[in-house]
């Protein structure tokens, strides 16, 4: 069959296309390459129109990512997305979702184990880069903890995916974000390929 | 903040609005469910005009997965996004992606790291069901495996993603699925959270 077979000429072939379909031009320039991994993890350049961010954002992961800071991710599909070798070494991946306290502590708040997971996060959270890619309801938590005092991550990248407080949760945090650099993608659509591709584009090591 | 906690009641209300939102009414009656899970896993209900499928595919996937047959995921997301505690007690999901003779069988047949992993599934293939969530060369080189006459799969089960083989790799699944039952998603969209949502949904241990 004939088909491009070669990593690096699909990779560039795959990036021009989306620099010529998606419309960066609204975006601050570093994160236009953010934005190219987003819209590469998904295939819809029409995504671009949806991203609402802190004009910070991408500094602000990067300088984090950088020193090492963690980075807490709200499921496993979101750590499997992330590229280790492209990280500090030593950087922490944590999910807590399958942590053995999870289960308790979500019948005990009467709440998802993705929101029960959240709250494992905080000897984390400062400076922690926050990559959600599945649950709305993690991002809800994360912002309830914040306004509870909790300590400040550097960067929340948001993309919880779904029909039940995905659009609500990402709405809440681009319209309110506690004062965290943030980014985010309006409505129903996101995915830990996305969440991961964020984390992966600002990474030391990330690819050009 | 004022959101929905309740997991029973947030699964309910995500499936009663993908059932509205969703046109299911040309699918036959096994792949109903699945499609749900599918619109369920990307926000997105228009995905249901671009399915394709042998209309075997549910049977045969339910009927291997009920006997244990093994899972072939091209990415450790697929795997991540598999519901283990849904499956037949003792089912292997394998990912070759990041075995050590990967990357010398790419560098060797000059080709990607994924269509490299492809060939290690071979003495699992037979009766197995594959899910390929990411890469376009996997599923293009397992079609010429069986083209090479490589043991056939239980069913294929194929949404790779992005802009450089994926829609070409899909359509040509879909028109030539050579014997195997498929399921797949025509054009560009795809992704590891469908991949995984296709397996869970027809596990021994599938939710309603």
């Amino acid at each position: 069959m004939d088909y491009l077979r070669d990593p690096a000429a699909i990779y560039e072939r795959s990036f021009a296309t989306v620099r010529r379909e998606a419309d960066l031009a609204a975006l601050p320039e570093d994160l236009e390459a953010v934005a190219v991994r987003l819209v590469h993890a998904c295939g819809m350049p029409d995504i671009v129109a949806d991203l609402r961010f802190d004009p910070s954002v991408a500094a602000a992961t990067r300088k984090a990512l950088a020193s090492g800071a963690p980075i807490l991710a709200d499921c496993r599909m979101v750590e499997a997305a992330i590229i280790a070798s492209r990280l500090r070494q030593g950087t922490r991946v944590r999910c807590t979702l399958n942590d053995e306290r999870t289960p308790g502590l979500a019948r005990a708040h009467a709440t998802t184990r993705s929101a029960a997971a959240v709250s494992l996060w905080l000897p984390h959270l400062e400076g922690a880069v926050v990559a959600i890619g599945n649950a709305p309801t993690a991002l809800f938590a994360l912002l309830e903890a914040l306004d509870a005092g909790a300590p400040k991550p550097a960067a929340i990248l948001a993309f919880p995916v779904g029909f039940v407080g995905a659009a609500e949760s990402k709405a809440e945090l681009s319209q309110a974000p506690r004062g965290v650099p943030y980014l985010t993608l309006l409505g129903r659509r996101g995915g830990s390929a996305m969440a991961g591709a964020a984390v992966n584009a600002l990474s030391p090591q990330a690819a050009p």
